[in-house]
């Protein structure tokens, strides 16, 4: 089980890249997505939508209180900072962990209990990016590519992949 | 020389999209990123900074006309799209390329037109992500990882990866 917690979504500043993340997330195989900051049922909702037209039992959940959370989750914790050690050299090491993972990423400020709490900080690239291209390549890197190729079995739409236009069959 | 163009660019509604786009394209290792729609010299003075400050010859560049700008750029034209072929099956054809490259990603709605002018429509996964995991996943494939450990030369600060903290060096 491979889930992702997302700090600090504030619902007017953030509702496109908070998607975007939680899109990526769910493409990218993992299996949930947990957030703090403001409830935000419009996201929900709209990630929600995604799973019935494309599939994936991907699911949302909203956390109102993530120290809490933080203690009670059995999970190898892991936050993907540009301040963090390099994932090329962490990767099989946290492919060979038996326990579930929790990919924990910033929104604003992340406070320095994160830095503590984590068992691994890691750096996906030393430099600025975005919580959405970490997510991406921390995941398709855990995962040696799979998701680039993967189908979700329960979906209703499906891409036949094209050329130059597109083709979607209903199933 | 590879390129990003941003397609639609709206300063409200996508400034924080884009900028992680940039940001994205920068550590990923591209050379100029492209934008259309609305010009945005806030967005555009926005990774002026991190390049100082972190380094990379990265250049944001806005393109009033985009039809104008695709006819003459000499280049081999990707669009990232969910629709398109997948990318481990053609990776290694672009790789093989000695042409320059630019690679498009929309914004809202994607015009037809982009579909048909792209020399290779490619998909990052068939579902709906984000331009901004697109990117990042076909740079990192595209150069074989070696953004992920990849250090600018010109660069005042630099990162130590640390276990639990944070530590920059300026040099």
């Amino acid at each position: 089980m491979i889930s992702i917690l997302r700090l600090g979504h504030r619902i007017h500043r953030d509702i496109r890249v908070t998607t975007h993340l939680a899109l990526t997330a769910r493409a990218f195989l993992a299996d949930n997505f947990y957030y703090t900051g403001q409830s935000d049922s419009s996201f929900e909702n709209s990630i929600e939508k995604i799973n019935q037209k494309w599939g994936s039992l991907f699911r949302v959940r909203y956390i109102p209180d993530y120290k809490n959370f933080l203690k009670e989750i059995k999970a190898l914790k892991i936050h993907l900072t540009m301040y963090g050690e390099l994932l090329p050299n962490k990767i099989e090491e946290i492919r060979n962990c038996k326990n579930d993972i929790l990919i924990m990423v910033g929104g604003q400020k992340v406070p320095p209990y994160i830095y503590q709490i984590a068992d691994l900080n890691i750096s996906v690239t030393t430099q600025p990016i975005s919580e959405i291209s970490s997510v991406a390549i921390f995941l398709n890197e855990f995962f040696k590519g799979k998701p680039l190729t993967h189908e979700f079995k329960n979906s209703k739409n499906k891409v036949i992949p094209q050329q130059k236009s597109k083709k979607v069959i209903k199933r």
